[in-house]
């Protein structure tokens, strides 16, 4: 039951340690929200690990007081746990979103059989009444069209979180920021905001995305041969910039690569992306209509392997190729770990000859995230008493720290929290409070499971040094050796044939000595353990995994 | 035996695919020059390689031939290959270097156990004859003091390669690339230049050296506490700009990390850095003396774990330690895919609370290549009839040849290879030549031997999947199973006893099976890996690396 003393809790379960995994739970009393419910991709030293997601055991500890889920926009780092999470879930719980980033989730639901999931259309200016909380959603700009900032107000005080945003006064849709409800909420008072903190070590203002049109058409109207634009999928707005430069010049639209192909779908359907079937072909068409008349629109803006453009750069791609007459615009930035990617996706490309236009060449690309000069703009409108910033890594969270304290909040007002740290708000006061269960959890094929350091250590191990094994068969009673095999893996050495030989005659000699002084088994394997590792250093100084395997027989 | 009809023979053996392992034969009639030695460090695909190597072979195979080996500069990628090419060589070949870049190889013989290499130091303006080359040596300007490029003249025509530089009017010890001589021999008439294409890419003309200095002794000048400089250790001119600006505002000066310590003492000997030794104090001294009054310089500026900055952001160093008062300059960028290992270090001093500067903050690191303008002043001093880029990826290269082309040097003269093509350079005209062998070699341990893909492929297996190993004793006459062992290791469901259980179920029945088909051993292995692979799909959806083993007894 809630009373005068109930705090309003804030507990950010991701998001806290990069940019990825955002989910963060609000609680009051007997009344839980949650606001995102991402994944986050593996970096290097995950290895084998398909996706990262935040451990939101706190949420199914709680999960009777979960009263719906907020989803501020249809990016996978706000959406890609929810499949995993409506499955642990027991009671159904309402997914609260605008109609693209519902549409978007949908898609991933059915790829999970998630059937029939409990969606609620909210849009710019909504406002619901959930458990004690009420919420009102408002309109952002972002790199995906539909993205929603919350204010949530409870008895205990109220909190505003901005989602992911830009301030762009010309996007695409005419859609801007509400500013007049983000004022609104600012004159009744918000206590905590909570903001993007993506981009707060730059400098300025985030260019808008309309700024990229004029590069755009400039590049595909001067084009000799076909075009190639490559760009994150679910950027619709891009998307449609390339559809209106490429229609106005007279060129059809061509789309490829399975994200593309799905996304550029939804959002037609749904009317957020605006071209007409005549001027939108099919990829096996391309061959009738002359180069100049084409523009490519594929994914691959990240140097992934597999897609249209590395393929197509490749020269993999089954129906569409590229030539040294042709054009591809890169209309993206390299997410941090994927420089190596793009620089190998470009370097194939200028083997082949044609024109590449990337953002150091021309404004063929913008940041979806505000700069310093929006952030501190976006905490002047709010005037937040205290500050919680979100969405970064650790330098990102210190410097929009740094820059909430130049526009005046009291350096004890703001809070750089660690996800599974909380803040408790009461009586429009904040403090912290107990930290939750949190961390991070692997999905590695059908396993969802905490991360388990041995499973990544032998990993790193085995792709570093690769694996020795070394089958004995022994006699029961005389432990005398019957056989001997090895057998190896990811090894340099595997067909040195010498090495081989000598590698069992080390074997031979450990169990020989062994069998002498009559130890038992773990013993026999623990000695052809190291017998092995010793000689495979001496002779390769290097030193792979040895798994003993000793059968009596 | 060389006659008028002679070509002189142009070989890049590496350095046309990438930035690394840079290594150029030259070769007329009966002799043989080479220019560079390098390495390049493996990339993430290439798993537990410790180093790549350009494929010499044909060096070895025309070793008679081999007059001497010219070494522009000190960096690894231009030095790196020597002792492993050294120990393959049977004559013993002169070494041409300068004193620094002598001292450096020095260094690294050693650690290979070669005594007494042939070493012969060359300056600025030394002009040798080497079999049939007369060889003019001119000082360049970059990122290491002492940085050569060579003019090589033969009865055939004559060859330039600038190694690597930048054009820099001010650098720190003052001497400044020999223009003179570059133009003296552009005057004698240079046939074909090869020249360092690594910023081709960058409009502009590269800031000097002596640009750091002013942030630099801002920075320290101003700091409170300690201030740590990371930077690369053979980055000497950094280093002395670093000392210079501490002994201005009376801080002494810590060294700390193996190559760090190792360069500014091989450095200091031979006279290129220049700290009295009341300035320079070991690390374990620093706890008598004030924060206020101590400059720590590092290794870590790209991000390597085990280095001083990494250790002291972690609070893992012995003896230093980095607190919210002290100030961390990243005085570097980061090399192509080291720049989330970077980002990683920048995170964890966020969360220390130091100022961090890096070259976004502050300019504290200015590149040691020559931009464009550099390049084409370059060209057109040099004035060749023929231009081959080197030292780039593809997209350098071609950007490069793209500079040559404005400023008029015609598309058919331009060559832009790949390595182990070859150029023929006759009566002072240049054509393609026959392709020689070439490719990487690895080193692995103490393997060094060409690139297997099976083993990469292996550990990239076992990297993401790991491996599951199946040992089965059967009887020899009723091919009846004894015993069934599973050994798995980098996989999630290695303590699920159940999925074991299953598993050995799955591999019972499979021999069952064939014991009553009477099928061979090899059969035996295929069908239990064939079995156990798709049980585990079934069950886990992953593929590990499946490994039966059958021992007959």
């Amino acid at each position: 039951m809630a009373g005068k003393k109930t705090p309003l809790k804030i507990i950010p379960l991701g998001g806290l340690d990069g940019i990825g995994k955002n989910m963060t739970a609000f609680e009051y009393g007997d009344d839980m929200l949650l606001v995102d419910a991402g994944l986050m991709f593996p970096d290097d030293e995950q290895l084998g690990i398909d996706l990262v997601l935040p451990d939101y055991t706190y949420v199914l500890e709680n999960e009777d007081k979960l009263r719906g889920i907020i989803i501020t926009h249809g990016h996978e780092d706000h959406t890609g746990a929810l499949p995993y999470l409506l499955m642990d879930l027991t009671p159904k719980v309402p997914i609260y979103s605008s109609k693209l980033t519902l549409g978007l989730i949908e898609g991933k639901l059915n790829e999970h059989r998630i059937r029939a999931p409990k969606f609620q259309e909210v849009t710019d200016g909504t406002v619901l009444r959930l458990g004690a909380f009420e919420v009102r959603f408002f309109a952002m700009t972002h790199s995906i069209p539909a993205a929603l900032g919350v204010c949530m107000r409870t008895p205990a005080g109220s909190v505003m979180h901005t989602g992911d945003f830009k301030l762009d006064q010309t996007p695409i849709d005419g859609l801007t920021p509400n500013y007049q409800a983000i004022n609104q909420c600012a004159a009744e008072g918000v206590d905590l905001l909570l903001s993007d903190s993506t981009n707060a070590t730059n400098p300025g203002f985030t260019p808008s995305e309309a700024a990229v049109g004029p590069a755009l058409r400039h590049i595909i109207k001067n084009a000799k041969g076909r075009v190639f634009v490559a760009s994150f999928a679910s950027h619709i707005h891009r998307l449609q910039q390339v559809c209106d430069a490429s229609i106005a010049v007279g060129r059809k639209v061509v789309v490829t690569g399975r994200s593309m192909v799905t996304i550029t779908r939804v959002a037609r359907e749904l009317g957020y992306l605006h071209i007409s079937n005549d001027d939108i072909i099919d990829a096996y068409e391309v061959d009738d209509i002359p180069d100049d008349k084409i523009v490519v629109l594929c994914t691959g803006s990240q140097g992934e392997p597999l897609s249209a453009l590395s393929r197509m750069a490749n020269g993999e791609h089954k129906s569409l190729s590229i030539t040294a007459r042709d054009t591809v615009i890169i209309s993206a930035t390299p997410v941090p770990g994927n420089e190596k990617s793009v620089a190998g996706i470009v370097n194939a490309l200028s083997k082949i000859g044609c024109s590449i236009y990337d953002k150091n060449e021309a404004l063929v690309h913008v940041s979806g995230h505000g700069n310093q000069e929006e952030l501190k703009l976006m905490l002047t409108m709010v005037k937040p008493k205290y500050f919680m910033p979100v969405h970064g890594e650790a330098i990102h969270l210190r410097a929009h720290a740094k820059l909430a304290r130049a526009v005046g909040i009291p350096e004890k007002n703001i809070f750089v929290l660690d996800n599974g740290d909380t803040l408790e708000l009461r009586n429009h006061t904040v403090r912290i409070g107990e930290p939750v269960d949190s961390g991070v959890v692997y999905v590695d094929g059908l396993s969802v499971t905490d991360a388990d350091p041995v499973v990544l250590r032998d990993r790193q191990k085995l792709s570093k040094d690769g694996i020795v094994t070394c089958v004995v068969t022994v006699s029961h009673r005389s432990h005398k050796t019957r056989a001997i095999e090895i057998y190896s893996r990811g090894v340099s050495f595997a067909n040195d044939e010498e090495l081989n030989k000598d590698a069992q005659e080390v074997v031979r000699t450990r169990i020989d000595r062994s069998s002498e002084a009559d130890v038992g088994v773990d013993q026999l394997r623990k000695g052809i353990r190291n017998g092995l590792s010793n000689f495979l250093w001496s002779r390769t100084h290097t030193r792979p995994m040895v798994i003993p395997v000793v059968m009596e027989v």
